[in-house]
């Protein structure tokens, strides 16, 4: 069966496996100074962000992987009052930050206000926490960004698109240093590091690279599933010099309230095991 | 980006997403009494085995299905003899389980035997376990089937395709009742039970028909990752009044040989760590 183009978004992947979704509407279709973004009113996945030609965001199950990038880290920091978010203009990280109470400031720096703004408009659940008081947006090159800084944030996510175009730079090495001066001690970065089934190269070279610099025991990768991005098992990696991300942790009663939807402690502690050929990839 | 039918394969679920791999060659394509069986030869995902126009087997991502539908049962088994598997007839699930020497006897029940030789034929090392001596063949309706048996089997597994078509019978509570029936004291059960994420509604009728006739403690979902389905985060329900799949495990040293490639003992007790809204549809 063929997929007709004018009711079809689809994602090729490598030109081997593609994922499509059926669109009853194009809300948004423009060319920032960066990347073409486009969003789509579907039934199956809901509104769906498309950046660059690749599945950014859908309410269907973006909360997955809002939740599984911020939870895990937050749960575990006793008391982060300062975070930094690079890339995620979607707002769905900073509106997972925002629920703890401890935390003073967060900064988005989002090198594409086009993709804030779209959010802000078409996506107002998942871009809710821009609106509180503690966040704020900058419209920077994180990798410039970040590298201002030293001993300054309790907590760094990177949320990025694929290694291409503009998220390149955020898989650099010089990036992965930048953050590590730019944390506090006790601090903790969270980097989404795509996908080890579909993407193992990249999978393995970030893990390689954040081992170098934090040093292989500080560097933990976890896993959660994605089903919008190719390959589906999505892969975050840990970095923390001085939290152990499976432990108990001090803050997860605080997460007891029924408003999330994929995160728990027993979640947490799970996705750090490994199955056996993504711990071969990085043994 | 429109995809050309002479090049793609695409399965489409209910006409809201599809997913789609690009072929180099159709290795197979027969209408049997049962269903159109289609196979492909593709670079992203290896060999495609599509059964009704739904992806059953990939090359690429199958070991997670076979290993996560065997494995947490056999390596909390101490001593399972007698294991029948109902559908299945790619042999995946029976090459796992003849990976176990205290197995005596491993029937597969498949309705469909153009299934079982077209997967001998051109998936071969999926299929090798139906070569080993303890493995038979019986082509026949698997609901009827194991209605013969009374206290006969340590594990049975359903490895069925969605409800429809002639998978549909193992969705049925009397088949769940004869399951029952047909295990041993201490024996188990483990049924396919499809995607929480995008099957919300056959996913909670298969939990609550298996916690009505084992028990509702007994009856234990878990979950893995498997790309080629719909929905990626797939469903599997662990039915036992007597082992407990989420401890220690007598046999796990038994799988410490490197032979898998998804099963530790670690990803088991994982597994089981459902997603919050996973808990919420099945409270």
């Amino acid at each position: 069966m063929s997929l007709t183009e004018s009711e079809w978004f689809t994602e090729i992947w490598k030109d081997q496996t593609a994922f499509s979704v059926r669109y009853s509407k194009k809300l948004f279709d423009r060319v920032s100074e960066f990347q073409r973004i486009e969003i789509f009113q579907t039934e199956g996945m809901g509104r769906v962000l498309i950046l660059g030609g690749c599945f950014m965001v859908t309410e269907k199950d973006s909360f997955i992987y809002h939740e599984m990038l911020v939870h895990p880290a937050m749960s575990v920091l006793s008391d982060a009052r300062r975070v930094l978010v690079i890339g995620g203009g979607d707002g769905g990280a900073v509106t997972e930050i925002v629920k703890y109470p401890e935390v003073e400031s967060v900064t988005l720096c989002e090198i594409d206000p086009m993709v804030v703004q779209s959010c802000l408009d078409y996506f107002p659940e998942i871009s809710a926490g821009l609106s509180d008081s503690r966040a704020q947006v900058v419209n920077d090159d994180g990798a410039a960004y970040v590298a201002r800084f030293e001993d300054e944030f309790d907590l760094v996510l990177v949320d990025s698109t694929d290694p291409v175009g503009p998220g390149a730079a955020l898989f650099e090495r010089t990036f992965y240093d930048a953050i590590k001066r730019s944390l506090r001690k006790g601090g903790v970065a969270v980097l989404q590091t795509e996908s080890p089934l579909l993407m193992e190269k990249e999978f393995v070279k970030a893990v390689t690279d954040l081992r170098e610099v934090f040093g292989r025991p500080a560097v933990r990768p976890y896993l959660a599933t994605v089903p919008s991005y190719p390959g589906g098992l999505w892969s975050f990696t840990f970095c923390s010099r001085d939290v152990d991300p499976v432990g108990q942790a001090p803050s997860d009663p605080r997460l007891a309230r029924g408003d999330l939807q994929y995160y728990t402690p027993a979640v947490r502690r799970a996705a750090f095991a490994l199955p056996a050929f993504v711990e071969r990839l990085i043994e």
